[in-house]
């Protein structure tokens, strides 16, 4: 099954410790839509101003990936710019500018309505319910959101996970969601809201999955070089929800377990470049050798 | 083998958001010896004040724990308060009173010098040094330190870790420690300074063993209650090193991993109840079935 991707096309002013890059191509679902597209087909409703690259939507489409959703508007493309400490886990950001993401309806073309598996990126919850209603036969539906949701828009938020099959949040969302401290009680809690699996990131330390018999823990890759972390939680999302997708939607302990491991391979991956580099020049050997080494990093039965 | 372990017995008030216990029985070396006294028969060096309960000494005893090593000196017994946050990584000391414990020497009675495996729990390193000095054939050698030796003591430390095997820390010591912040990075210069194998515990998060061809990721098993993190990372250290001493010092890839995986099933355990409660009354099934519960943690590669 091929998965649909609703979210954010944009360009990315980067500092890193590692260094700085500016005008990088990115956006939740450029980032979610690549990772996503070395497992199966993707399709992306986003919207993009007059001066996204058209080389850059040749080389998307180059990749499967179906534009057909894109809507292009006058005015210039959403833009965020920020600066990572040498704790990656924090970030600050020094600018955004939502540009023509004001006028985003996240309208589906009718081809795209009949979409099985679903992406529903960090947007206004109010978009993400207006997509849940185009869906004529969802099957499986994932859902990102953010802080700024969870504090600005609570009821919406709530009404959109009483409607999804599986939450991709953080740590720091999930407390907030939740109003508990402890991850496991937080974990219970967002499961009574409606999702039936729960995805939680925590950066550096890897993924916790939650909605199973047993709980699921996949610790991250400890990397020697980060250069950027910008998109690493959407190529998480769009990795393992291509992987769901090439298992027709199936939650159940082996697919969901061995996609978040997929997941954590891409995102491990797109790390060690600015933007969507990476990604971009990525052969599946390169997955390969990295899904091994996570094999080993996290191998102690038969070991 | 038998482990040697080098350490504290020590009164302990602790209040968590779970509750508050006084006069709670602790020290590193009681952590330590009774997490191993499940793998192999441990025993103990360290200093007791008149205070310290015979019933306590006897009950250990009862455990197959040497304690010819603990010295009685006038006086009150080595306690610490302190109070743990919301967050359980977050801790207040509120008192510390050495009492006794300045006059320790850490000497081995001369039975003891000939043990072959040896853990060195958190003490001033001149101390550590000199019961490295009164070793005759040791064979795999456990330090622990923490950020006021690495602060107020670093050439001793320095000399500790060129002749010992395995160094058991948390990641905030690791950085301090190697002047690094990246984790990797931090290992590798630590790896520089002596020891074969490096442990870096991260609370919550589990812990990163490097040393090995292969880095080992082993996450911490996420728990709804937690009622008392004391002595968390002593017994996991125990129950590593308990179980290194039953291979017989052998730190290759699989006993380390099993090692690892065996101190992490200790150290979730010992949480459940205030201090040392959990490891007193924990049978050999209870081991098993959190051993049981890390391998459906952990598994996706036959899941």
């Amino acid at each position: 099954m091929s998965l649909l991707i609703i979210g954010t096309l944009a360009f990315d002013d980067i500092e890193t410790p590692a260094g700085r890059a500016a005008n990088e191509i990115g956006g939740s679902a450029a980032y979610a839509a690549l990772a996503a597209s070395f497992s199966t087909p993707a399709a992306i409703v986003a919207i993009v101003g007059e001066d996204f690259p058209k080389d850059t939507l040749e080389q998307l489409r180059s990749r499967n990936i179906d534009l057909s959703g894109v809507e292009h508007a006058k005015g210039a493309s959403f833009r965020w710019a920020g600066r990572y400490h040498e704790n990656l886990n924090l970030r600050d950001t020094l600018d955004t500018q939502l540009n023509v993401l004001t006028q985003f309806k996240a309208e589906l073309p009718p081809a795209l309505r009949d979409s099985e598996v679903v992406f529903l990126g960090n947007i206004d919850p109010d978009l993400q319910l207006s997509v849940l209603r185009q869906l004529n036969r969802p099957r499986l539906v994932g859902l990102d959101t953010m802080n700024y949701w969870l504090e600005s828009a609570r009821p919406a938020v709530l009404r959109v996970l009483e409607r999804i099959d599986l939450l991709i949040i953080n740590d720091e969302e999930a407390r907030l969601l939740s109003g508990q401290h402890n991850i496991v009680k937080a974990a219970r809690a967002i499961l009574r809201l409606g999702p039936k699996r729960l995805l939680i990131k925590r950066g550096e330390y890897g993924v916790l999955a939650f909605g199973d018999e047993s709980i699921f823990a996949m610790p991250a890759y400890p990397l020697e070089e980060v250069f950027d972390p910008t998109g690493a939680g959407d190529t998480f999302a769009g990795g393992c929800m291509g992987f769901l997708a090439r298992e027709k939607g199936n939650l159940s302990g082996t697919p969901m377990r061995r996609a978040i491991a997929h997941g954590s391979v891409m995102a491990s991956l797109v790390v060690e470049r600015f933007g969507l580099r990476r990604l971009w020049e990525l052969a599946p050997a390169d997955i390969e050798a990295r899904r091994q080494a996570f094999l080993r990093l996290t191998d102690f039965h038969g070991a």
